[in-house]
């Protein structure tokens, strides 16, 4: 059993040069021995964005401050608090801050085993 | 690719007799085809509980509102808003609501398969 504060976590910086603004904070991972899958927390700067990307697994998403826009193939849909956000494997995806405040979610991962 | 505010996914009763004043939405789940973990939002009432219980699989918590108490054997770990929490599979454990107002939290779980 683990409980801990999302500010007690270290804010990493996304390294990743297509994405802008960005920091992650794993608050559960398989470094706490989870099995199956991961919990982070994405923090995004006013302007700031996430790589637009794709890749095999899925992404499960809690917004819980702010506001965004989720761009996919064909589209951009507009996202704030309390929604949740499903992306499937394969899709394209981008996550970008609409406002002029932080966006703040959770992303989920499965865990590569 | 989906995207639906919590509000807008009907909170069900949970019906096990040894919770209390608890409602679930699954957000995130099979139905959506979401392949390796499903999303819930809890609500609980002041003075409600989950069932105190033990499972083979873990849950992950991330509390978005409210205090409450996680009940595990040996002891009673009081937590609040931005905690994660980490519950491996296999352990004995019950959600309390420690305050006169809601608590609600996310619940993420495996996907049976």
């Amino acid at each position: 059993m683990k409980i801990t504060n999302f500010k007690n976590v270290t804010a990493e910086k996304v390294s990743d040069p297509a994405a802008q603004g960005v920091t992650i904070r794993w608050l559960i991972s398989d470094k706490d021995n989870a099995p199956n899958f991961a919990m982070r927390l994405f923090e995004v700067a006013p302007e700031g964005h996430t790589p637009y990307h794709q890749h095999p697994f899925e992404h499960e998403v809690f917004v819980l401050k702010g506001k965004g826009s989720l761009v996919v193939e064909g589209g951009e849909h507009p996202f704030g608090e309390g929604d949740a956000i499903f992306v499937p494997g394969g899709e394209k995806h981008q996550f970008k801050n609409a406002s002029k405040d932080a966006l703040v979610f959770l992303c989920m991962v499965p865990i590569e085993k």
